[in-house]
């Protein structure tokens, strides 16, 4: 079977129901905003971030699946294209790109250009090492985990702490595969 | 000059940016997880909510402002119709009523049949007296005291308490007159 083409989410996205942008940004900043008061500690506030993505990424999953059509994807490559030209679209309204793949195909970037998540926020001095959109990261490892891709997510670049696009290093680490016992001998 | 009849907000919603509604429900309830298991007492949880909410509500008012072109409200009871009509459509997408005017016109209810911040929430039994929507309230009453009105806001009805609509009472306590030191003699 030929690898099914990753879409452009779109369509999807105006078909879904969608809330403000900058109502989501600011209930995003607030967010942060009290772990950073309650949590004190920058290392983990970051740590939470991801979690909270982790469990958001394990349910939106089922959303993405039911509302985008997409097919089982076929490999680690066409999954990292689905999440940066599908997903974000369809949940962010944001097209991504992926890059810089390694030579066994288990790494890659996903780079983020425009990212609502950060519109009129600044950091100040005090939160140098905090990585703002770290939601994001464990949006994707729950999402994967939950389709038996066991994941590693970290920043290479983030634009504010100065560089110029946001880019999520997502690495490989186990993919268990989904068994079909009566056809092995295929 | 007449009183401007509040709009529809669906033009205007139709024409801002947008994320997907459900990561907004699902980022949400993360933020009220995060909140219980951080502070404990319901009541604190309670309170934390609407402080995020007025902290959100009194930047959400200059988007508002900006984006609806609704001219200055008349009195409290316009502007109380815009809210439920403009502003919900606005942001959350969905548009509330207003009724139970009292006889002053200074105390009125907003009813939201349509909530997105509860899909898919069912809240345990050790939640009990958690007003789990209270962001919005505190974004009501931040976004009313950015234009001069001093307004107390409480929830009389709440689906996840079992009730048949979300209501929030707005009470007007103290509006602040905007002086016009030159006409004054009009």
């Amino acid at each position: 079977m030929a690898p099914v083409a990753p879409r452009s989410g779109d369509a999807i996205f105006a078909s879904v129901e969608r809330v403000n942008a900058e109502l989501f940004t600011l209930t995003y900043g607030a967010i942060v905003r009290q772990l950073l008061t309650d949590l004190e500690e920058v290392e983990e506030v970051n740590k939470q971030l991801d979690q909270m993505g982790y469990n958001i990424g394990v349910r939106l999953v089922d959303e993405f699946l039911a509302k985008s059509n997409v097919s089982r994807c076929v490999d680690f490559k066409e999954t990292a294209e689905v999440i940066a030209k599908v997903g974000f679209k369809m949940f962010l309204g944001v097209t991504a790109s992926v890059s810089n793949w390694d030579a066994e195909g288990t790494t890659c970037s996903i780079i983020l250009e425009d990212n609502p998540l950060v519109d009129f926020v600044e950091l100040p001095d005090t939160c140098q090492g905090l990585y703002y959109c770290n939601v994001l990261s464990g949006v994707i490892r729950g999402a994967l985990e939950m389709v038996s891709m066991k994941t590693e997510v970290t920043w290479l670049r983030d634009m504010l702490r100065g560089d110029d696009a946001f880019e999520l290093q997502v690495k490989l680490l186990k993919q268990v595969p989904e068994e079909y016992p009566y056809k092995d001998d295929e």
